[in-house]
């Protein structure tokens, strides 16, 4: 399923790589605001989640809930938001962005709000954490 | 799993009831603006997906499939949304939206933006068009 995946080049240029799940590319979102991870499946030329098949779909709901109790264990969220949107970039991909009531963007969603990057050492940090209980 | 399901008073009065599928609830939201289907897991106390157990997040993406393929023969949109937020309202919802790339809000996402109320004839149209392809 890995073979030859291409990933969409904003995805690539606006996240960094944490680890590959047996379906799904864990990136996290370079956005300091919100812990944010987006899965992407390693299938190419994929835009709905119905352009994967049961079994597929099954495992991503798996995916999503592991990334989503590392979220609960790590951050304590208040609110999970899970969403595959895509109308910017159209290569399927899942949200999962914790939430706090004293976020700088509660109680609206995250998407198109303002980003703050991640400085290298607290990306790597985040990126410790969830390899704690997504390995 | 039906009895006694309460269903947010919120949702209740925002939407317009569908059907029932063995796990949720199906609602209309009342927006003219977009095809814009509710899937209301029937469990109280629901918050996130993940208090879901395995058996019951696999129907609910097979329930999320049903919708998404009835919106897709009904209105070819160009990309799905399908969303978990529930900032606002807590009990566990999934939205799932038929987007066009001429529709209002566009590449937005639609939370949060303008709405335009169903006529009653309409909506029946809607209801109807749905339950030709979800019953």
């Amino acid at each position: 399923m890995n073979n030859q995946f291409i990933l969409d080049s904003r995805l690539a240029n606006d996240c960094f790589e944490v680890i590959n799940l047996k379906l799904s590319k864990v990136l996290l979102m370079n956005n300091n605001l919100f812990p944010w991870i987006i899965l992407v499946p390693k299938k190419n030329s994929l835009k709905e989640l119905i352009d994967l098949n049961a079994e597929e779909q099954n495992l991503l709901m798996e995916e999503i809930s592991l990334i989503s109790k590392a979220m609960m264990k790590l951050y304590s969220p208040d609110k999970l938001n899970v969403a595959t949107l895509g109308n910017i970039v159209e290569q399927l991909h899942i949200h999962i962005i914790s939430r706090r009531k004293n976020d700088s963007a509660w109680p609206q969603p995250v998407f198109g709000k303002e980003t703050k990057p991640y400085t290298e050492a607290n990306k790597q940090k985040v990126i410790n954490d969830f390899l704690q209980y997504i390995k």
